[in-house]
């Protein structure tokens, strides 16, 4: 499996034996989540902003208002980092410093690009709109082009990047295991809930299927 | 109810009609979640760092290795961003472009100061951990002297501080409301699955209650 060798600033430093740097693995968390928090300066001032995002290949595409702060900033080239983080569940230990959570984590660093030739901008749209619903781009209108010119696309090559995996049962000390208290994991899930459909849908629409928001990939 | 002045770095610009001011919304906000994501700078390269968190009265507090880059760095008073989303549900439009998120996001900016005193340091800590899993400091083994030096704790005031809150159904154009494709919300939730115990706990040890993991506050 090709691995990603890092870099000073991608290092894993504390906890090295949780690191990954394959990058199989680190595209499989990143296809699996789709909320990122993008981190920026401004006049020295750090900002952390959430938003979504799409794996295209060795790029992670982000979108927004042509006019946000923080689109306006990543295609003037800044330095970015962008944050994707998973938690898998709730680690209890026998004492509160061996408390932990399971998570997978993935770091990326660099400068982005603004997409402006359009056909790739309109592949980056459909890819991040059908890496939340699969599919979803073939149902719905097409975009105009005064939405176009609304919404910018950037791109963050995927080679500054690295992973953190924490999984498995808390690792408690050994003078501690005799205490009468549960340990263990409790698994957190994101899923999906009864769908809302608008109050306006046209008579007879078919009902969306909850399976295309199942996000463990194959 | 109190609210919280923007100052013009915490303004929200973007969609202004989603920014929430009032302390009691941002802190029921933060009390729901757990996770942030901390963003801070080191040689002109921001990074975005996943962390749990707890509030207690009107500051937040954070924790991790004395050891940590991250630590370390807020420890000597830089400028922070700490970002908290909750993900609420994904809303489907009829074109890609209303597509969105239901979200509910506090952006925190400032600068951490740590905490040093003994006895706030302790007390700090067992809100930490209860924020997690309610009642829970009492239960287990209580830190040492060598855990307690181990392990930093910052607090960062909130003072400058802001969210943002989008709720409700996908808002289509007038002239897409006769395409009969579903449009709507699909809820997302995380939640606690099965708990997994250790397998070296003491027997007769009583289950942990679920209950406990939920974390909508009254």
């Amino acid at each position: 499996m090709a691995s990603v060798p890092p870099t000073g600033r991608t290092r894993v430093r504390r906890l090295p034996q949780r690191a990954v740097y394959h990058r199989d693995d680190i595209y499989a968390i990143l296809d699996e989540g789709f909320l990122c928090h993008v981190g920026f300066v401004i006049d020295a001032q750090p900002f952390v902003i959430p938003t979504n995002y799409a794996r295209q290949g060795d790029e992670i595409l982000i979108h927004g208002s042509a006019a946000s702060r923080m689109v306006r900033a990543l295609a003037a080239g800044v330095d970015v980092c962008v944050t994707v983080t998973l938690v898998d569940g709730l680690v209890l230990a026998r004492s509160p410093f061996h408390h932990s959570v399971n998570y997978r984590s993935v770091v990326i660093l660099g400068k982005a690009r603004l997409v402006s030739d359009p056909g790739e901008k309109l592949e980056a749209l459909r890819c991040l709109t059908d890496h939340i619903v699969p599919g979803r781009w073939d149902e719905v209108r097409q975009p105009t082009e005064q939405e176009l010119k609304a919404t910018s696309v950037l791109s963050l090559p995927l080679a500054e990047v690295s992973a953190k995996v924490r999984h498995g049962p808390p690792v408690d000390d050994q003078s501690d295991l005799g205490l009468p208290v549960w340990a263990g994991v409790v698994p957190l899930r994101s899923l999906p809930g009864a769908p809302i459909g608008a109050e306006d849908l046209m008579p007879g629409t078919p009902p969306i299927d909850l399976n295309r928001f199942d996000r463990r990939r194959p």
